[in-house]
């Protein structure tokens, strides 16, 4: 009744040179809502195999998810697999035409002819409107079994579920009288062993209530949740275990809404009405990028500066050469000045600083890759604090970046 | 002869935890050896779905990999599928046993019970050594039919390919004489649809050269690959269909190898030994985050500024007030004088800025969502260009990045 499977169309994931994020992504956002997702597959681009798969995804599975291949050229044929496969033919969809016509009037490029032919769609489908592309999705129901058929692009495919199917499939679900709660607790700061140590005498509580522990380099998610038919017991038994929860690990725990920390981050200082600047050198402009994709950051986010070279951190900020030539480029002091320096020069009234050794180079004998130090800065106090990540450049950044906010986020909240 | 199946086993991978990246690692290896990947099935820790999928897989394919639930608590159940499945037993293997225990010896652990028993062995499987873990490999073949079984932990898995799986099936492959080749153009500036008209009058040949297509918001890649038992035959054909495609659209071919656009720019900034310097409004620091992902950026970025308050273009990039005033902050002329106030406190050679509305709010009646001009700057010469992205405020921000960098890249190779 509530089982799924997802199929997503491919050479480029057959030979690895895509890696597969669609059926990951829509295998969370089902099972969040209480559905039992029990495969997925991957195909080629190829009618024989592509069919083959819809049947025998068919045989198992009540609702079918289907992504890729709907591409205007040659090598997509997903869409006529669909007609084969259900039997069917295409028929023009003068709303479809419309919505493809704007998006190319909006980028101002003429249409190409063969995004045309993307407004014919199965006549047995129901098309599912793309926000953000040109082909349309397909919502088809045969014999008891749905089908959702969308684009492989992933933001494509995340409007339309987002926009259309996840709100309809939750509706259903619920009518059906099974209801999936969860609450998920997104910490920071702690990693995963630990924190499963922390929470070893309430374990016992983890048999009824379901709990899942997912760790990335941003911090670790908890996951409660719980199925049955009665929506105010999963909730009261959740609420229970979270407050256990709380109670051991509150500390780490930035948010229990869907929100990075960087959107908690700029709600505090919204309200407060606080202004920020950031100087960053060994993150190179990765906390400025991810402030600034909150919606409404330019509200608080005053400037940024990118102190790749010793040069800049002096012109710019103002950090002493002494600074640097006594204690280097990556010292606690240098952050330290680096924060203050980007506060007054823009009269925000916080600064924050990263400065480290990323690698693959730039070791010293005694500054090894991942040496870290982040600096904070307000009217008030200024301090720094010392990591070590021993990983590769890009993670050490995002690392780096997650650890600057986090101590953003708990200076904010009087939690340092 | 050649066709494989790939299965993932563990739940993780089902409710989207963990993203599946080893069926993408196992394929790409698998590809560029000559054997084709057909199909990828993901599955979870539940027996009855494991050995459907077992046979599911078998009668498709040549070569069956498996990953995954080889660990030593109660819900990694593979191996016992495995024992089901091919209705063997198990047997102590003594090598498999000294190479646990001396894994512990190293890590200075005492070895736990549990581990002791991952040493027995289905009786019918050859061992694959672990380098990295406890968990044994398994290679079974039965009825002209391969299985390969490997641990789910990513540097396990891949450590049993590179030393003992991908040697042996090289050498099988080569002496049935089956050659797999392929080519990728990394396109940027271009829609798939246009990219696709251009090349209409030399489709007939994708017939013989296997042709894809495969876009993101950095461009879009065109695949060529080939299969034959002829390995310079492939390479031919591939070489004459790469010119005719180049005679076409090799203005927006930016490599042909596997790099991001801001890799192919700091070879060429290395190279030339040139500087450079960015400004950045609406982008926040994306630009810079690219670039300084980068191993060895520091070599060719001097600094970033995101100057997302008008203070800070003025104060820090001397954008002169009356331009604002005149223009506005999101202007060719601001836009200009941004690159050029970068390209002047640093030093660099060349500068870079972007200014634009990135949504979801901060339009006006002259300048819609999705708004962008790209400034550049070098000793010689100066200008802006305007784009208009009509997208969400990640994408326009992903987008703009991109043409910046197509921009850089376009100046630094005279294409502009």
């Amino acid at each position: 009744m509530n089982k799924v499977s997802i199929i997503s169309i491919g050479d480029e994931l057959l030979i690895g040179q895509t890696i597969n994020t669609n059926a990951a992504y829509i295998g969370e956002k089902l099972t969040a809502i209480g559905y039992e997702v029990i495969r997925n597959f991957t195909v080629g681009d190829n009618r024989e195999d592509i069919l083959k798969t819809f049947s025998d995804a068919e045989a198992i599975s009540d609702f079918i998810f289907i992504t890729g291949g709907l591409g205007p050229t040659h090598d997509d044929i997903t869409r006529s697999c669909i007609l084969e496969y259900f039997q069917t033919d295409l028929v023009f969809d003068e709303q479809t035409f419309e919505r493809i016509k704007k998006l190319f009037e909006k980028r101002n490029i003429p249409m190409p002819e063969i995004n045309r032919e993307q407004a014919r769609v199965p006549r047995i489908a129901k098309v599912i409107p793309n926000d953000y592309g040109t082909a349309p999705g397909y919502d088809i129901t045969k014999n008891g079994k749905r089908f959702f058929v969308m684009p492989g692009v992933p933001y494509e495919m995340r409007g339309m579920m987002e926009n259309t199917i996840l709100p309809d499939l939750k509706n259903y679900i619920q009518s059906k009288n099974i209801f999936y709660n969860q609450k998920i607790l997104y910490t920071t700061g702690i990693p995963e062993s630990a924190l499963y140590t922390k929470l070893e005498d309430i374990r016992p509580l983890f048999d009824e209530v379901k709990v899942a522990f997912l760790p990335s380099q941003f911090g670790v998610k908890i996951r409660l949740s719980m199925r049955s038919n009665d929506e105010k017991f999963n909730l009261k038994k959740i609420k229970f275990l979270e407050e256990k929860i709380r109670e051991r690990v509150g500390d780490y725990i930035y948010t229990d809404e869907d929100l990075p920390i960087e959107e908690v981050i700029g709600k505090i200082l919204t309200e407060r009405k606080l202004k920020l600047a950031v100087a960053e050198s060994c993150t190179g402009g990765l906390i400025c990028h991810r402030i600034t994709n909150i919606p409404g950051s330019s509200n608080y986010f005053e400037r940024g500066v990118v102190s790749y070279s010793n040069e800049s951190k002096i012109e710019i900020l103002g950090v002493n050469p002494e600074t640097i030539k006594n204690f280097g480029a990556v010292s606690e002091q240098t952050a330290i000045e680096m924060a203050r320096g980007v506060r007054k020069i823009s009269k925000a009234d916080i600064g924050i600083s990263t400065t480290g050794i990323m690698g693959p180079t730039g070791a010293t004998e005694t500054k090894p890759i991942g040496l870290v130090f982040v600096g904070y800065s307000d009217s008030e106090r200024e301090f720094a604090k010392q990591f070590n990540f021993a990983d590769n450049r890009v993670r050490n950044k995002d690392k780096t970046s997650q650890v600057a906010l986090e101590i953003l986020w708990r200076a904010l909240t009087g939690k340092i």
